[in-house]
């Protein structure tokens, strides 16, 4: 699976031959988060996305009803290209499936899907550099948070800013800052260094998403913008209907990691 | 007016003691681009940005029939704080006017607001590395060009991306580009350097927008894409209503040029 194309592992994914979460499949290349919303809800949450770019770092918006993300995956089907999805109805979870066609076939839904960078594309950047990531050390999910931060509300969607954290080295603090600024398709800089209470958390021990990590003797907590706050946000409204991806199963994009530096 | 804030420049330009165009008015802060379309417009439009931010880097759209920029102008009025606007209908400037507060008034008009990034944030970096800005050194308006290049297009929206031009001195072209790479929200890097007939410019010394500037011996010519695109791709659909800001007569936002580099 490393060295299949993008196109290629989307190919696998839909006839059914990859199931299990994306990570570490076609290396170099970036992944992204799905949400899609019916056409009456689209415009908030475009907005919403576009006044918080880093917590929501829109990649690409399909044209209502189109199944095909033609920027960052030609020839992709949104409908099966993901390994596994979830189906909201009114903010509960109703179903996972392999398969969302039926709800982009039935004509009396407008479906719109947008395409969210993820920080998988940065956290590839700060290994090559040095900078450890904890979480994939540790073989587990990032450690994410509910905060203080308000985001810019946008219509019906409104809400604070979800982080994930990573324990840093003091003297890498610098140059995961650096890195990760370069990249701000992909949540770039962090928000918040040290200090988890300044940001209200109050516990670091226990996430509110994903797994709790080991912070060593020397080592900062580093928060970065999060691509949960959209779907946080989103089910906080609860909206009739949303399609997302399920947790570690992303889309696989054709543009690779260097060029959302562009 | 060097001196005041952005605030007070809006406050002025409001009350009517300033008419001029905008140019060299509060240092440092950024200036946008308007763009006004009825709501029903607007989703056609916010997806054309947000496939095309190279061309039209989105700082902030405000709400449906709202006046103001909260973001980039905390308090500020969109319908009387640009020095002169003009009316474009069915695709033909029929009005320019200091105040558009009428058509926000006007109950059955759903009017929504675009502010674009500006050139003139990354211009003054330019000057501050050395690099030379030749229409400010003759003092005339860039040079503007349509090209072969074309846009990803949004519902009704299409059209070829225009650039603006810089002659760059041979031996600072790669300093134009690292310091303009910094700031994708005002444009980014250039698109294209030197021969222009590969996008399309056939005659670089009769430019379609703007005026024409000396090339000098030594130097190439560097080409940047433009906020006239969006203007120019929103006219060519002839829409049945368009406010814009006239050349030069820009929005003062309270943001620093620096701020835009994060």
């Amino acid at each position: 699976m490393k060295t299949m194309t993008p196109a290629e592992a989307r190919a696998k994914i839909r006839e059914g031959a990859i199931t299990c979460p994306t990570t570490g499949m076609c290396p170099g290349y970036a992944q992204g988060n799905l949400v899609v919303l019916p056409k009456e809800l689209a415009w908030d949450f475009l907005l919403f996305c576009q006044r918080n770019p880093k917590a929501c770092p829109l990649l690409e918006v399909a044209d209502a009803g189109s199944r095909t993300f033609a920027q960052f995956g030609a020839g992709s089907d949104i409908a099966r290209d993901i390994p596994k999805y979830r189906i909201y109805e009114n903010g509960v979870l109703t179903r996972e499936t392999t398969d969302v066609s039926e709800y982009f076939d039935d004509p009396s839904r407008q479906l719109v899907s947008f395409l969210i960078g993820c920080s998988f594309s940065f956290e590839s950047d700060l290994l090559e550099a040095g900078v450890p990531v904890r979480q994939i050390e540790e073989g587990v999910n990032v450690p994410m948070y509910n905060t203080n931060i308000p985001c810019q509300s946008a219509g019906v969607f409104s809400g604070n800013m979800v982080v994930s954290m990573r324990p840093i080295p003091h003297a890498l603090v610098p140059a995961a800052v650096a890195i990760t600024a370069q990249m701000p398709r992909v949540h770039g800089m962090p928000v918040h260094i040290g200090c988890p209470e300044a940001i209200g958390i109050t516990d670091i021990a226990h996430p509110d998403y994903g797994d709790a990590v080991t912070i060593r003797e020397g080592e900062t907590p580093v928060f970065w913008p999060c691509g949960v706050t959209p779907q946080a946000v989103v089910m906080h409204s609860r909206p009739p209907f949303v399609i997302t991806h399920a947790p570690g199963h992303m889309f696989i994009t054709d543009v690779p990691n260097a060029v959302l530096k562009l």
